[in-house]
């Protein structure tokens, strides 16, 4: 049996540590960069990692240290006492001390930093002496007191700043800065009173005890309330602990040969491999940080300190090829010596990101898969969009969504009739609804950009917006519009229709802003594509799109789409030369007249097929039959009944009727899909001999046009029989009579629990499955899209849900579906071919799982095909270093 | 190897028959048991049957013969000659046959019977001069003839028709009985005619022909359409095939010693054990139908035949003992001699039924599982319900379905508002609307019976009609409900407000009756209670019952409930004192006056669960926290919401404002069960604290009370911790304040096919699950019960569903989640207590498949009790057998 003592404790200092970057989880983040640091040669002020195994212990044993604890932070007081050649709670020669915590994970919410301990009464009039600067020495100390009230002991900060505030009116001044020593000596003074008026407890002047409290309070923010919702939220485990570092101080405002500053190491904002940073000198970081003195450049520290420039230089040469990533560094000179305080992954725009993986690949530093995993899909879309200048100065009146990135200036209009009129002048627009509909897309198409005030992230105003690659901001509870009024609210702010607003969807944030706004255009640049090809490269995934306009098939291909997933037949029904068509079909009261309509609906959607085809070339093209149900295209408002009856030359009680009778209780659940094709089988044989003729026609002029047909909404293997059979027949008709032999495929969405279940029957009629994750996670949670505005918030809020389930997948539930669909679909038939068509297909943590679960394509709307290129490929990666 | 040629005719007569009982599958219900009944020494009209096999071989090879066939028929025809003494096609003393069908299952739509084969020009001559009777013989002939073309040739029925229409009205009569021989020969040549001017085909003069061609068109009667579609109903295999049976004819007219007649052996409406029959003397079966001579009871044959009567009764003695079963007899008396024709199980009322098999028990001819299993649980609820006196003349003028059985007679009112006035009038009113809603129960508690146009078996129309017992027709297409006119038609009909309608609605019908009808009283007798105490006795599932009124609950316990299975908290709300305080809580802008106003609910609720474990003592009471959406609650017509407005003292706008905000596009998805719970927390506190102050109460009174707190509508693990961890807050606040310590559980509705999915998990956190069945078919097939009405009935007449899911569980569906939900809830707790409270829990095939799933209890409203009960004991006896 092993009876060493355990160690909790790991040195760091004079060139080399215990610690390393593997032992993220022992030493934190932090921690553990700054062991690698000190091995690899770089300088950084020498101290010791408390490890997170501690702080385990701490929680676990009420509070109390593990046996050894204390004496091993003796021990390494001691050998930084050695190597500073100075003496911890010395009152000639004192050392002084930071404390930070670090966690495995970057986490807000804990104790950040406390600086300085070490100082009391006694060791101020050492380092007066040593600094010669009696003004920074007390500011440094009333800082440290009230640091330590603040953070070790939980006071609110507004008691210490009524002091200073009422000694800087007695000195009529607003800066800090005004104040001499003799003020600041003074705040020392009455903050130890009110420490110890407010807590009881006397601030200690005990060096030691500074350290041991202010260690403890580092393990106690492990488990503040924000730091436990945060891991709640961010699915990390309560039980890691954190780690403490004990570093000692360096001081950059030591005089003029000291200073302080952050670097680089390439441009963050554009990726050049050009060395990028600011400083100050005879300053402290928060000097940088409160703005009150503009830092320089580097190119003034390379002719002012060409010495310090080299070693700076070399500092960064050292990091870039040892982490082979950029970093963010943070150093400080202290008499002319440099001290590196930390290292980071630099944060970076995506355009940036693109650069740097690229150039690291061309400089040998990475390989291609690093690079493309160094590339996150969720971000990616920022490179095709335009968007608000992040230097201009707006005014963000309200919140939503981030339906649909990019951004979008323009007029307000209500109506999407109005938003017709206005952009047929030429007017740019942005179409304001409460929610949208069907029949709002012509609306949507003439508009800059669309905000609702309801739905979420997957409702109709959602889907369609980044289907057509709009900006799209949703689910904007702020605002209050009164459609009557033609106007919205937002507290007391009136928008008016024709006023300018500006909407900017960027990452997380869905911004409604008043007035015009300057926008940037994207750039596509060639490192763009580079990192596309390598993507797709390394994917086994297919990526396909969904579209049902010949200009979103464009874009796709343009992005990439290897075909297309999902053809809504139904957005064809929507074209102002057809809708009445189509309504009259509708309405009639018989089969022939039914026929009659779709006659004369065939040539049209036939047409749109060419186009599609044609597009696509040698691609396949899944094309889904008829899916809504049919009241989706008749008119809602009572104006737009009383129009459509005049139109049609029908009375408006039997229009009304008509609708009345079509009404459903729950549309989602109702009479739709291949409900639909079997009460009406003429509609789906219409589109069906539309699809073989389009496929003829172009098979005649040598396209290889491989048409697969999708039956929607399946729940029982006899209803896919059944349209199946019908389907055939059609199918066999058109090639017969064109004397051509076209092959295609028919296959079903797996859209409903009940298909997933019974995939095994299912499979033996249907030659391939595509996934509609959108619907199967609104009956699998039992969840309708439209309405979840009123508790989804809250449930993610409260953790009750992690995410949005119809934006990332929900794997335990939905997923075990999807899951159960693959293997009971391939136990009868091994080579079924299937893929997803859902909203999901376009989120990369959707298309990993998809990638898991074994499927054969993601298909997503035009502007997600990239994001679902570099996601297919970040999982194919994994997998492969997985299985390494 | 085995090289004797496959035997396919088996013989019966002469006290001997190849065949038995137990050959159905191979002979058909029939031949088997004309087989059994030759072996048990009844005297049968020799004959034989040819086997199902053959049948099938028949339909393999394109309508060929097997190999043998044809030599084993004439073989066969040789004994029935040697045993007749007569020959076939004999000139002098022919041999006339018989041929029918059957198959394993008795099944409409296939060939019935050709009667006289054999009969020709020559044959004629020879049976006059035996038979003395020329018309009878002529029309015999006549009647095959015309059988032949019309059943073996295809030809319509009216073809035939029209000749003896023409000679009537030649005789100038309307009878058939007053044409003579020499119209009748007539007739037969000119049938021969149009024979072969229709068909081509010359009518066979040949028996040998007559015969071959008859049995091949048994064999294609298996095909014909309304077969093919009989069986897809019934889910019979295509393959069976069917027997035809060849038997020697014989005649109740061949003079005053013949007769003919049928019989059961006990009395079919009563079930009392008393030999019941009718006879003619001189007279043919069809003679008995047609009902132009009214036949004799038994009283009289036992007077004027009595030997004839005892050698009957010993038929009748022998028949009961050998079959067990009563038996429904054809007989025909030639020449003194007593031949039976057919035996099979008597259909009996359902009254009859439940007497027949407790006497036979007491008889000893059978056991009590045998009993328990002879009670069809479908039929049970007949014993429950007023009926329409089947004697009484009524004009049914609508049909719809069948929703809740009994009858109901009142004045036709069109709003619940109506019906609460005139019911307070003390009039009888049947509530008719187009559909029904929340709003209108106590509306439907006021009336005799409700009928909608709109909605199928499990609208709410039908579950809470059910529910409270109450006769209810529900999706009642026929009917033009004109609510602005207040009156409804069909047709040319026009029903007006007061007039007065009956529903009734009994086994697969529900009739609308035009005027008021007598009915008749249940009788609910001592037999009734004897099955039910045998079949408690073997059952091993739970029966309990969906209650949420004292009253239902008394009910349900009469009928034999072992508990509540779900006790709906929501019902409770819409009674009269207390719907204007759940409106005003919903409306409430803050928590604060919404826990006001559930302060006020509160005693209220508790009084109702007081009430409610009073009745059920020391059995467990399920009770579900609030389920639907909060807008179910508010008003819906412009003048209900004018009033509500006026009586609540708020402004119209700002009450539709509140009604339009908590609008929802599918609210079957939508804010409802625990999200309503969990987003208002304080709405399941208030019932929770209610449940904990009635139980302690009760408690102190000396009640054994075990509350069961069921979660409804959890998908998601963390939507039940999140609950259950408030809930238990509130009760062991609860029993802290009362001092006391009340056993409970807590468990959950598994209604989401995502909780059936992560069931595992589920259960770490619920003590018992109930499977709601009805929002799990909703949710698993996409189906919204209330919007089926467009497509399901063309599913079901096309056979893409077997039947209704929502009446009977779709075990290869809904099923399977079912039995995952059982599967994985008790792979992670043993334990696990399971039940079912969807409407499917009092429907017969559903109880069986609970009891095969391992479920411990079902729930069913009241009225179905007994029928689960009696489906419960068949499951167990069938599985004991099954072991056996």
């Amino acid at each position: 049996m092993d009876n060493a003592p355990k160690k909790y404790v790991y040195f760091f200092g004079d060139g080399e540590a215990e610690g390393s970057v593997e032992m993220k989880s022992l030493l934190g983040g932090k921690g553990a960069n700054l062991a690698e640091m000190t091995n690899i040669g770089i300088m950084v002020p020498p101290g010791f990692t408390i490890s997170t195994e501690a702080c385990r212990y701490y929680y676990a044993n009420d509070g109390a240290y593990p046996e050894g604890l204390e004496g091993e932070i003796a021990q390494n007081l001691a050998r930084l006492e050695k190597i500073t050649e100075k003496e911890f709670g010395d009152a000639k020669n004192p050392m002084l001390l930071s404390v930070r915590s670090g966690a495995a994970f970057s986490m807000p919410g804990m104790m950040d930093t406390v600086l300085n301990i070490g100082l009391n009464d006694k060791s101020v009039a050492a380092i007066i002496e040593k600094t010669g600067n009696k003004r920074f020495v007390y500011d440094s100390y009333r800082r440290f007191v009230q640091m330590f009230g603040d953070v070790v002991l939980g006071m609110e900060h507004s008691k210490f700043e009524q002091f200073l505030e009422a000694k800087k009116k007695l000195r009529n001044t607003k800066l800090d800065t005004d104040l001499d020593s003799n003020d600041l000596k003074d705040l020392v003074s009455k903050y130890k009173e009110i420490i110890i008026a407010d807590t009881g407890i006397e601030f200690p002047e005990d060096p030691e005890k500074q350290l041991k409290m202010t260690i403890d309070s580092v393990f106690e923010s492990w488990n503040t309330d924000r730091a436990i919702t945060y891991r709640n939220l961010n699915n990390i485990s309560h039980d890691l602990g954190t780690a403490v570092n004990v570093q000692t101080m360096v001081f950059g405002n030591m005089g003029d040969d000291s200073g302080t500053g952050v670097c680089f190491t390439r441009d963050v904002a554009t990726g050049k491999n050009e060395f990028y940073g600011e400083y100050l000198m005879n300053a402290q970081g928060e000097d940088v940080v409160a703005g009150l003195r503009t830092p320089h450049t580097f190119g003034q520290l390379k002719k002012e300190l060409p010495e310090m420039y080299r070693e700076l230089e070399a500092v960064r040469d050292r990091l870039e090829k040892h982490y082979r990533e950029v970093q963010d560094v943070e150093f400080t000179i202290e008499s002319g010596k440099l001290y590196i305080l930390q290292t980071r992954g630099a944060k970076r725009t995506i355009q940036a990101a693109v650069k740097i993986v690229v150039d690291m690949v061309d400089e040998g530093l990475i390989d291609r898969d690093t690079a493309v995993l160094r590339v996150n899909p969720n971000r990616v879309d920022q490179l095709l969009h335009k968007r608000v200048d992040p230097e201009a100065a707006v005014k963000v009146i309200a919140n939503g969504l981030p339906a649909s990135p990019g951004a979008a200036v323009g007029r307000v209009v209500f109506s999407s009739q109005r938003a017709l009129e206005c952009a047929g002048r030429g007017e740019d627009v942005v179409l304001v609804r409460l929610e949208t509909s069907p029949d709002d897309v012509g609306g949507m198409h003439a508009s800059q950009g669309i905000l609702t005030a309801r739905g979420g992230m997957t409702s109709h105003a959602a889907i369609v917006g980044r289907g057509m690659g709009k900006c799209c901001v949703v689910g904007c509870n702020d605002i209050d519009v009164e459609v009557a009024a033609n106007r919205f609210t937002v507290g007391d702010i009136v928008v008016n229709e024709g006023d300018y607003i500006t909407l900017n969807v960027i990452g997380d944030a869905g911004e409604v802003i008043l007035g015009k706004t300057d926008l940037i255009d994207p750039e596509m640049t060639g490192d763009f594509k580079t990192i596309m090809d390598w993507a797709t490269d390394a994917k086994r995934l297919g990526v396909r799109t969904n579209a049902d306009t010949v200009h979103d098939s464009k874009v796709a291909r343009d992005f990439g789409a290897e075909g297309i997933g999902l053809c809504r037949t139904e957005h064809m029904f929507f074209g102002e030369d057809r809708l009445p068509i189509v309504q009259r079909m509708i309405l009639a009261g018989s089969e022939e007249s039914r026929k009659e309509c779709l006659k004369k609906l065939m040539p049209m959607q036939k047409e749109d097929f060419i186009r599609i085809f044609e597009v696509m070339k040698d691609h396949p093209v899944t094309i889904r039959l008829l899916d809504p149900p049919l009241h989706e295209f008749l008119p809602k408002t009572e104006e737009e009944i009383k129009e459509t009856a005049a139109s049609m030359n029908i009375g408006l009680d039997e229009l009304k009727g008509s609708i009345q009778s079509l009404h459903e209780t729950n549309p989602m659940l109702g009479h739709r899909g291949c409900r639909l094709g079997i009460t009406y089988p003429e509609i789906y044989e219409m589109q069906v001999q539309a699809i073989f003729e389009a496929a003829a026609e172009l098979a005649g002029d040598g396209y290889k046009v491989i048409p697969e047909v999708m039956i929607p909404l399946v729940g029982h293997i006899n209803e896919l029989k059944f349209t199946k059979e019908r389907l055939i027949k059609t199918a066999e008709g058109v090639m017969k009579r064109c004397g051509m032999d076209i092959k295609y495929l028919v296959g079903t969405m797996i859209e409903i629990p009940r298909a997933a279940v019974t995939a095994d029957e299912i499979a033996e009629e249907a030659e391939f499955f595509s996934f509609g994750t959108n619907d199967l996670t609104q009956m699998t949670f039992g969840f309708s899209r439209d309405d979840i505005g009123k508790f989804l918030p809250f449930y993610i809020k409260e953790g009750i849900l992690e995410s949005d389930p119809f934006v990332t997948i929900d794997q335990d539930g939905v997923g075990k579906l999807v899951e159960m669909g693959v293997r009971k679909g391939r136990s009868t038939k091994p080579d079924l071919k299937i893929g997803i068509c859902g909203e999901h297909g376009g989120n990369p943590a959707s298309v990993e799982f998809c990638h898991r679960a074994g499927l054969d394509y993601v298909s997503c709307s035009p502007f997600r095909v990239p994001a679902a290129i570099i996601a297919a490929a970040h999982a194919a990666i994994k997998e492969k270093k997985d299985d390494a």
